[in-house]
């Protein structure tokens, strides 16, 4: 872990008199001591987005305790909140302010891809929201995000086998210890939630709302999280930019022929084609 | 419009001692003349979410300023910014704190479905991310959601006719005036950017990248975002609940054999089925 605070910070935590501030021994030595001094506005505030600029060159997330609360969130929250406050915690456990004056449980809503609609995976969401609060550079911020996606259609989840089982993981009937969970690994295939979910327990033989999805996605919540700190590592100790892997070979031949510039069938995407359109991937067109 | 400050806000702008603050008029009777004043803590912070405590009870959203800007910011930074900052501006401006608290380029990250992987429509997240803000009953915030997402999948679009055309608007080759726009509307059978933006421009024999996909998606900008207003007046002047429309027909008939409680093909999803699983909606199973 490196040094926790920026300049600014530094700034505010000795109490110099800076852009405008008093200190609270300044405060303190007024003739208003009946009254509780008002909190002294040191460091950056929440607007002063996005947060690149507060971190030092040194700054660097550490991914296996993000990994670790991201799992046990996901049993206070779900799945977005799982991935958001963990990574969101550690930033305003680490690196302070403007982290620390955000509410921890904005990712809430996200969970079962957006209030249980089955949109985008909401670990992803919660990511790529922490991902947006950070990065300045707009094309590498895409990037990163894209990245972020396309992993987690290819990656087998889940993967990760926490320090300690949530004391809400009751029920299970599968193997997630770490000698039997590569017995349920599959990889998604897609950035959906419900094709995520539905593909996961269809193989596994269990449904989409019992004891074995919510153990499996708890894991792939703390899997992400710590993707994402992983992406945000290699951004900050890189030049600013990124490069985000290419589309798989099946949907880059579908883009050649549905490419974003034809007016007779266009298709702006980034996704996998062929998870969803079945049908498309023989016999076609 | 109603009220602009809620009883919080009113207090502090009395400038009263209240809940550990001090006055501005307390701070300036002190010794150090020399230094400048902070800036006193008056008001809700960014961390008392959800948002919904601080408005009134007869705080209402204006739906037809949010949607001109919506449309306009939709140019200045895509589909998910128009939305969000239009909401977030309009809040700022007429309840206040913690509102002007945020960063109004928050939702930059989210146009063409998520840094254009045309996953959910950007517009649609905004708006997500602003009722997020507000509601703090976790079955209201998610029918409203639903809600959206249901109206979305059905409604036609492009609707909404600016008061003013934006300057960068150049180039487009269809009629977009109040007269014509209404040839041009689809509903866009799934919430999904990359589904809405290539049905659209299939059927209108344009690019995906051109000047009208992006007029078509300016306006679309508008009209999510005034439905966002209108929820959420809904909402605010109801009793605390919200009932989403139910799911289209023909993916309750999916749903009938693929419930989540099924341990063989379980499906978790609350979306449109058959846009894109074209193939499952004859011959099937």
């Amino acid at each position: 872990m490196t040094t926790p605070f920026s300049r600014r910070n530094l700034l505010g935590q000795a109490g110099l008199a800076f852009g405008g501030l008093v200190t609270l021994g300044a405060l303190q030595g007024c003739g208003e001591d009946e009254t509780t001094p008002p909190p002294v506005v040191t460091g950056p505030t929440v607007k002063d987005f996005p947060y690149e600029q507060h971190l030092t060159a040194d700054y660097r997330l550490d991914p296996a305790p993000v990994r670790e609360a991201a799992y046990h969130a996901y049993y206070a929250g779900g799945c977005c909140h799982g991935a958001y406050s963990a990574l969101l915690g550690h930033l305003a456990t680490t690196a302070g302010k403007p982290f620390d004056l955000l509410p921890l449980d904005f990712g809430k809503f996200g969970g079962g891809g957006v209030a249980g609609y089955g949109s985008i995976c909401g670990a992803v969401l919660g990511g790529v929201m922490v991902i947006n609060m950070i990065v300045s550079d707009a094309t590498a911020r895409g990037n990163m995000m894209t990245d972020l996606m396309r992993w987690y259609e290819g990656e087998a989840f889940p993967k990760y086998v926490p320090a300690a089982v949530d004391a809400a993981e009751t029920g299970t009937t599968k193997d997630f210890s770490a000698s039997g969970i590569a017995t349920l690994q599959r990889a998604p295939r897609s950035h959906l939630c419900h094709a995520s979910v539905s593909d996961w327990c269809a193989a596994n033989g269990v449904t989409a709302g019992g004891a074995d999805k919510k153990a499996r996605c708890a894991r792939l919540t703390a899997d992400v999280a710590g993707k994402v700190a992983e992406i945000l590592n290699t951004y900050l100790a890189g030049t600013g930019t990124y490069a985000a892997a290419a589309i798989d070979a099946a949907s880059a031949t579908c883009l050649g022929c549905h490419p974003g510039s034809s007016t007779s069938r266009p298709v702006a995407s980034g996704m996998a084609c062929t998870t969803c359109h079945t049908d498309k991937a023989t016999n076609h067109p």
